[in-house]
Order: C-alpha cells, then sequence, then structure tokens
C-alpha cells in the first residue's frame, strides 16, 4: 500500500474514532487498535497525536478549498463573476456539510478549534485567493480597489455569516443563499463605484 | 423601594450569582438567598427561573440597543452618516463587553443562547431600526433600496463579523474597527451604485 493511501487510512480511522470519543478520549492508540495496526507504525506517519489532528483538519479544509481554487484560476470568466461564484460556492460547501452531517461537522469543529497553524494557512489562502480575483478585476477595469489584500479581508469578513464554522454551526440550516447571492452583488457594486 | 428597583436588585443578584455558578446551578432560591430575601419574594417579580434569565437578556439587550435608537431617532443627521455610525456603535459596544469583561460576557452569552424570544424580538429591533435608516435614505435621495426589509437583514449579516456574540466571543479581541468602518464604506456605495 502506498504510503498516501495509509495516511488516507489512518486519518479516515481518525475521524471515525473522534466521533465516537470526541477529542478528548480519542489518541493514537485508540486509532491504532481501530485500524487493527501498531501504534508505533501510526507513530511512523504522525509523529503525535496534535500532528494526527492536524492532518485531519488539513485534509478536510483542503477538500473546502480545491473547487474554490478552480474558479480563481478560471482567468477566461470576468473577475465580478468569479467573486461571485468563488463565495458562492464556499457558503454552499458549508452550509451542506453542517447540513449533511452536523455530527461530523461537530467533530471537524473542534479538530479545527485547536489547529491554530493549519487554520491560519486556510485563511491566508482563500485570503490570498480572494485578492488574486480582486487584482484580476482591477486588470480588467470591472472595479478599482486600492488595496485587494485589505478588500480580500473584508470580503471574507462581510460574508462569515455564510461560511464560519461558528456562525455555519449556529445558523446554516437558515441559511437563504439568495441572501448570500444579494450580498455578493451589493458588495461587487460598491467596488465598481 | 420601588418595584422597578426591586427587580432591578434582582437582576443584578442574578447576575452575580450566575457569574459565579452558572446557568445550570443558579436558581430562583440561590438568588434570593444572595439577597437575604424570602423566595416567594423573588417568585413575586419573576414567575420562574426562565423568566428571571429572560429578563437578565432583555435588560443587557435593552442597554445596547438606547444608543443605537438615538441615532436611529437623530432624523437631522443624512441617512448614510447615521447608517455607518449606527454599525459602528453597535460594533464598539460589543467589542468593548467582550474586552472589558469576557467572564461577564460569557454569561450574558449563555443566557441569551436560551432566551430565543428575547433575542428574536431584539433581532428585530435591529432590523426595524436599519430599515428605518435605509427608507430615510432613500427619501433623501441617498441610493435607492427596493425592499428595505431585506436590506436591512443583509446589512445586519454582512456585518455580523463584528456584532454577532459568537464571533464577538471568538475574534472580539482582534477586531480592527477601521476595517468596520470599511466595509460600511464599501457597502453604502453599493447601495448608492
Amino acid at each position: 500500500m502506498s504510503t498516501d493511501s495509509i495516511r488516507d487510512r489512518i486519518l479516515d480511522a481518525t475521524v471515525d474514532v473522534l466521533r465516537r470519543h470526541g477529542p478528548a478520549k480519542t489518541g493514537v492508540v485508540d486509532v491504532a487498535r481501530a485500524l487493527d495496526m501498531s501504534h508505533s507504525n501510526v507513530y511512523k506517519h504522525f509523529a503525535s497525536k496534535s500532528a494526527l489532528f492536524d492532518a485531519v483538519a488539513e485534509r478536510w479544509l483542503a477538500n473546502v478549498m480545491a473547487p474554490l481554487s478552480k474558479i480563481t484560476a478560471d482567468k477566461k470568466t470576468p473577475a465580478p463573476k468569479r467573486l461571485k461564484a468563488w463565495v458562492r460556492t464556499l457558503a454552499e460547501i458549508k452550509r451542506k456539510k453542517v447540513l449533511d452531517d452536523p455530527e461530523l461537522f461537530a467533530v471537524y469543529r473542534s479538530i479545527t478549534e485547536n489547529a491554530h497553524t493549519v487554520v491560519a494557512a486556510h485563511v491566508k489562502h482563500m485570503h490570498d485567493e480572494l485578492a488574486e480575483i480582486l487584482r484580476d478585476g482591477v486588470r480588467e477595469g470591472a472595479w478599482r480597489v486600492s488595496d485587494p489584500n485589505k478588500t480580500a479581508a473584508l470580503i471574507l469578513n462581510a460574508t462569515s455569516r455564510f461560511h464560519h464554522p461558528a456562525m455555519v454551526a449556529l445558523h446554516g440550516a437558515e441559511t437563504d443563499l439568495k441572501q448570500m447571492d444579494a450580498l455578493s452583488d451589493l458588495l461587487i457594486a460598491g467596488l465598481q463605484s
């Protein structure tokens, strides 16, 4: 078996154990037992419980980013359309995750709360992609943005009701994606003026 | 002593007891004991523990609203300026509350989480005030807003990073009120276009 698929199997088992016992009662030994593997074998791939949990968070967040990065890279589509699609897709992914399996969402949420470095890298990644779309829009003449980094942070904040895990956990079920679109339209109109 | 000041004394004592023992271990009897009062006397003013907790939440939220309502009522100031001041003031109040006394903020947060009717009335109140400012702006010719109620909801959502209790509890310390102002400017520019 390739190293990648062993890693993935360990991460899958970790999520299962987390789901049953919660983060406090989940350790490398429990994951090894669930896989019928020696714990020294698990340690070969993950040096500690926190490295294991970080890897769980990282894989989860990478799955969130993949469709967003496609939108960012699609340079043939005008920037305003991409900005709207990017934010909408992010909101859709988060809403779907919490509605489809709230228990699993809670597991990932509790893991990401402690994976500060992983989450910071994820936020920076989202931020950089939005800044890239904003710079593309400036080049296209769609809007004037003097500081794409500041504006990217502002747009992430303005839309956090629709994608921040704390807000999605509280209000995900009531999320109205039409309102998300209306908010994007308003923000884009603001950028254009 | 007037009924109002007895009510206030009971609510103050409730907050003290909540702070020490948390909502699960705070009952009417504990509050009465803290006040050296018979519990039947407390029950004269509050029919149940949940009525008492609701009243705590209501008073807290009324304090948040008071300065906002002043801004809403100040019809001499142009609507865009009032909209910006209203949102900024809301963000400032919440930020101050969590930074000055995070423990007390946590007490109120846990109380409001269960005071659904009180919180719904508060959200409606905020919403109605924003809609009023938006309608004033339409009359002044500052912007075109086809549905002030929908737009009010949208602005509350767009600024929730700065005032929603869950977000303030998580990120209140890092809140940059300049970014709040920049967001208001962007939203107002969007409304004007």
